[in-house]
């Protein structure tokens, strides 16, 4: 067996070592064609076959019918900030945001730098992001209204999806794609990074409501509009061909667990690991209201800085990595996305339960 | 040993079955660490080493100083089309383009669709791309001269880098980066896509020389600005991790060649196995002109479509593979990157006399 250590890194993240091993073992001949998926023409019937099986498998996972497209670009979410608002946000509308933390601050910017008129509809950031706003306002003449369902940073999540009635909802759900049940419907445009919860870095995976389309604006530069892709099914240009293939083995590994109630049960069961330790500690203290909490990022912090490197240092030497907060707000984080082994949730819990019987 | 086919895919493209085996090797726990390096941080010391790595490294096999920046962004060279425009072209000046193929006809064309004041310096349209033109008239006011140094679907190569003075010479390579001894440092950009010679799909080589960085249009999107990528080495964002480090790995197999003078050498007898072919034969017909012709990309004809035909699906069946030419013009090509082993030229070129004796 291959030494692996628990990785709780907020993005790339961790990705199932049974995924992991399937790749190395066709790395160099892919099932046995003598050559590897990162050497196919992206126009081979072997890639086109890995694309094919991907975009059916989001559908299938998402419940998700022929009224959605599906979309692996590069870029990140960060090309889409800009992306959304040039295509679906007309002059003479307005680009709505709930801002709930700095990915969706970095989002709501990048529609006002492109001049577009832009209303943040609700904000926490009077309470530095520990929440999410219940009440939203949305301006006259709305385009959408975006929201990143999962922050990353603070660990906050929308728990249920907004009823936007005829205002187009579109989210960034990076941080918590596919790790829980969700209606994925009422949704008109959906994006993702893929490198927390669904693979690799290196690809964007972008839903589409067919319904949309019709509202792209013209003129477009080639690259930056979504019927470029959408016409050419992610082939407009050459794929991350191999980017793609990874995410594919992924979304067959949740297929293969039972789809997103099964990944959801387990995720709620790994949290709770760590979420029943800040509940009954007055060592550890969690930093989101509590109705509010992520269950694929959780920050937390400890009496002192001191000990929260103590804490990092101490866990970093029995193997779990990355539990060190985001560099903007300091203090301990750990992510759990759907990729982390229940073990490793157990083990840190453990360790946490130790640590504070020494420390406190 | 793993079965391997002679790969001569126009891209993505074979890659060095030295480099293959140790990613294979490392890609569940890499150097011993306990993940993969598709779940590393991108903040990581083991990641920022291997993108420090591969930076320096294109810059030691290139030949150039730290009047270079070195980026690796995503979105192909399909993306770098309209941003040179956007960051380089101001409204008051224009983009000069040598227009030698469908490739160059796109990157001229985002310039134009961008509101951008561009001008066809040269093209060798008039004979379908099958040559490079050896004059050009460059506009009042140029911002830059863009060319594409290697045509990937016509076969023809600029030999040697234009003398443009003050004007900025900006160059995609993305089908003969790294294939040849160049002067890079005539160049004020060079840019490639990493699917030819250099690595995986899914990575853009960009090389900026740092007088441009003052150049650069103010107020556009953050994704689209050259600064945005300089200022965070490439970091700004999540890169695509695995593919950089691919790309690194390719790197250090052309630095242990000996450098681009050894790979040059090595590209020049392989692409001979074919050329001399070509021009001993009333069967097979180059379609390039002989001083113009490509060392990585080699197009062909036959007699007859039929004999094409035939032609490549015995080839396929001898474990050569993609030998069809590009669906824009027919035909066969030879794709002959860096990474092709000698021994792949070495049994085209047999094969190529053994198929014409028997269908002459």
């Amino acid at each position: 067996m291959v030494k692996r250590v628990h990785n709780f890194s907020a993005g790339p993240a961790v990705l199932p070592v049974e995924v992991l091993l399937e790749i190395q073992q066709e790395l160099v001949s892919y099932k046995g064609k003598g050559l590897s998926v990162m050497e196919m023409s992206h126009r081979s019937v072997e890639f086109q076959a890995i694309m094919d099986d991907a975009i059916n498998d989001v559908k299938s996972i998402l419940n998700l019918g022929d009224d959605f497209e599906v979309l692996f670009l590069q870029g990140g979410a960060s090309t889409q900030f800009f992306m959304i608002p040039l295509n679906f946000c007309p002059d003479d509308k307005v680009a709505n945001y709930i801002n709930t933390g700095a990915w969706a601050t970095k989002a709501l910017k990048e529609a006002a730098k492109n001049g577009k008129q832009m209303h943040v509809a609700a904000s926490s950031e009077d309470k530095q992001f520990t929440y999410i706003p219940k009440q939203y306002t949305i301006s006259e003449n709305p385009a959408y209204l975006h929201i990143t369902t999962n922050n990353t940073i603070r660990g906050t999540e929308f728990k249920t999806a907004l009823d936007t009635g005829d205002i187009p909802l579109i989210a960034d759900m990076s941080s918590n794609i596919m790790s829980k049940s969700i209606d994925a419907k009422k949704y008109a445009l959906i994006y993702a990074g893929a490198q927390k919860n669904i693979g690799p870095a290196g690809t964007t995976l972008v839903i589409i409501r067919k319904d949309m389309i019709e509202k792209i604006n013209p003129g477009l530069p080639t690259m930056m509009d979504y019927n470029t892709h959408i016409s050419k099914s992610s082939m407009f240009n050459t794929p991350p061909c191999f980017a793609i293939y990874v995410v594919g083995r992924v979304l067959k590994w949740i297929l293969a667990k039972g789809g997103l109630e099964a990944i959801e049960k387990i995720n709620i069961e790994k949290a709770n690991y760590v979420y029943d330790i800040l509940d009954n500690s007055d060592f550890y203290e969690g930093t989101v209201v509590m109705e509010d909490r992520s269950m694929m990022n959780i920050p937390f912090r400890l009496p002192t800085e001191e000990l929260e490197k103590k804490f990092i240092a101490e866990s970093k030497e029995m193997g779990m990595l990355n539990l060190k907060g985001h560099r903007s707000v300091g203090g301990c984080r750990a992510s759990l996305y759907n990729s982390l082994p229940m073990k490793a949730a157990q083990d840190l819990a453990q360790f946490m339960i130790e640590f504070e019987e020494k420390n406190k």
